[in-house]
């Protein structure tokens, strides 16, 4: 059993309360599938007319919630979510695909919908039997408890955490046509963040109207804006969920496309949202101490500088520099250039905080490294890295790797 | 500066000295240029016949003796070799090139024989200015001690440490045509160590003839089953350099090409010496305290069941749980499925020191763990994974991910 962790310095201090989403109703409830004396189970209720859109892992082993919600997708209608935290039901077999569909009925008979409406996911160990029958059991205590209101949707952040050291949660509220509309996302993280599909768990909830193709484009991108622009240790979980529920009860026009000029303001604050989660998720990584912003220009073009940025991010080595507070440049330098991307050697620059050490492939003479080493004793890091002339440019967010990682990952399962 | 680090508990007990190879006489001196007291500039001097062929980091922002040497490889031919630790000569601009040409030129005038003749290589902080005077006043003295015995070796190995714990050699005596050459190996590795060329720099030399076209095809062939199978934390250096020189002087019939038959045991003999070289590196791998080897099956072929392996063995959640002999299985599950490769989910088998935990995609029922935790405690860790009925195979080896690695790594610089 995990030790109970201390709160990440990174946390973010007097954060807003999530706003209530109308059509949205959940509840949560401790069932002991493998915490003690916190809440660890979640079951949400849509309203009627709820579109979905989702991005999913991609890994080969994906987990069984994983391959079902795959299938459910293609409805592009949701009504019932069930999450469960403590055992991700990965890699159980025909077992775990049958505890997928005894929660999937048990959603259905209490909500009263499809099979395809009802969407799941479980985050925690892998290889172990999930107690379906725990879910079973406590679903229709849920089902009668189900509110709409700040601390039904707080509670449900809480429980989907797992090594968590903060619940996780963001709102906005746009306008959208004559109508304003809100968006509340939740969201689990920690160890196994990585880019293409960076947190385990996310879920958004709008009041908004818009048609399922639409929300899944609107969703493609938040999701290579936010959560794909981030990593904590560089490993993919085999249960990575984003999901994005839509419930109409906003009542606005409903949107062409995702292109309709009506949803430039809604996308805006979608991206606002997940961009949110997913440094949330960073804050929390397991051990951080240090929040890094990695911004890199002058790449070929877009995908390249993210690559690059990735690749930093992802570097032990520029990590535990990080996390020692050294201005170690040289690790920079090593991971662009194991990159795989063309770079031009002699345009490369690298800054800390804003102050360059090195320009034009070389360092800066006769630095004065105290602006840079009283950057790097802080809590928040930016390290700008210029690869050449090109257009290209990305920002990417990452945290140091200390002790604590190790603490927590070298004794977690037992 | 870097504290003085304990033997890693993994490092070869009471091994075999080196052989000195004819043709090879070398000489090494403390010079400060980083470290105090110990060695840190070595100078080899070939044989008049003598051949070469290299492998050099593929980053794109390589160091300035890595353009040297990949250029001065084209002629094939090679006389001398200057190695220094302490400062890698990386991203200095022109003056880098510089420093690279008066070390070149030095050894020229000493050996006397042309610019591509002589191998340089430097290893050590980025960025930072070499102090080539320093080089080039040790180097006559260098010149003047050049000796031909075991003690020159060790020597010779120790020179080119950086935070290495322990000196890495490895040598093989085998039958060509009708005379016995020798093979011996020098190496250095710990941190950035990766893929696509495997340690930060490994120099081999053999008193066999063989031509430089033969010698670079045998030398690509080796270090793809050594060096190139081997990570400690996924990070590939700016400096990355193995180079095999040949000095002749066993007077051999020179083999045709790569592949005549009388080659075999030399080339044998040569994968030896490199996974014997690579190994030790994995097992200097910074703050390791297990060696672990890891088995891939049932690929589509070799090159994927090493990308999965490989990708197994990058996973700091994977390190850490066997840093903490934990059967968390889920971890390999979780990195298999995110390599990229298409895999067979449902005959999916994980093992540990052959105890199987997974089989055909599902975790063994009613497992007895005692075994397994049992051979996970122990400091030589052996993973099987079964990824389906493919004939793809690969071996591939790493170390755990200890406190080890973040007292070293964030703190090494300063």
């Amino acid at each position: 059993m995990a030790k109970p962790l201390p709160v990440s310095p990174l946390a973010p201090v007097d954060p807003k309360p999530p706003l209530p989403v109308s059509g949205v109703r959940c509840a949560a409830a401790a069932t002991g599938i493998r915490y003690q004396g916190r809440p660890d189970l979640l079951f949400v209720e849509l309203a009627a007319e709820t579109t979905v859109a989702g991005v999913l892992t991609r890994s080969a082993a994906p987990g069984h919630p994983v391959t079902w919600c795959r299938r459910a997708l293609a409805s592009g209608t949701a009504r019932a979510l069930i999450v469960n935290a403590g055992n991700a039901n990965v890699c159980r077999g025909e077992e775990g695909d049958e505890a997928v569909k005894r929660e999937v009925t048990a959603a259905m008979r209490l909500v009263g919908c499809a099979a395809d409406d009802v969407f799941v996911a479980s985050t925690g160990v892998i290889g172990e039997r999930l107690p379906v029958e725990k879910i079973e059991a406590a679903l229709p205590d849920l089902a009668a408890s189900l509110a709409h209101d700040e601390a039904a949707m707080r509670e449900a952040a809480r429980a989907i955490m797992t090594t968590d050291t903060f619940a996780k949660w963001s709102s906005r509220q746009v306008t959208l046509g004559d109508r304003t509309v809100t968006i509340t996302g939740i969201a689990k993280g920690s160890g196994m963040v990585a880019p293409d599909m960076a947190t385990m768990l996310a879920f958004v909830f709008t009041d908004a109207a818009i048609p399922a193709p639409a929300l899944q484009v609107l969703l493609n991108r938040a999701s290579d804006r936010s959560f794909n622009a981030t990593t904590v240790d560089g490993d993919t979980s085999t249960s990575d969920t984003l999901l994005l529920f839509a419930t109409a009860e906003a009542a606005n026009a409903p949107p062409e496309n995702a292109d309709d000029p009506a949803l430039a303001g809604f996308a805006r604050a979608l991206d606002e949202v997940t961009i949110d989660l997913a440094q949330q998720v960073v804050r929390d990584g397991e051990g951080a101490r240090k929040f890094i912003e990695i911004r890199v220009a002058g790449a070929a073009d877009d995908p390249a500088a993210r690559r690059i940025g990735l690749t930093v991010a992802n570097s032990p080595l520029v990590k535990t520099a990080i996390a020692g507070a050294d201005a170690n440049w040289g690790r920079i330098v090593m991971a662009v250039g194991k990159a795989g991307e063309v770079i031009e050697l002699d345009r490369l620059g690298i800054g800390f905080g804003g102050h360059w050490v090195a320009r034009n492939g070389a360092a800066v003479p006769d630095l004065d490294e105290a602006p840079v080493t009283a950057h790097l004793e802080g809590a928040e890091i930016a390290i700008d890295i210029t690869v050449g002339g090109g257009p290209g440019r990305a920002v990417v967010w990452t945290c140091d790797l200390t002790h604590g990682y190790i603490d927590i990952n070298a004794d977690y399962r037992s």
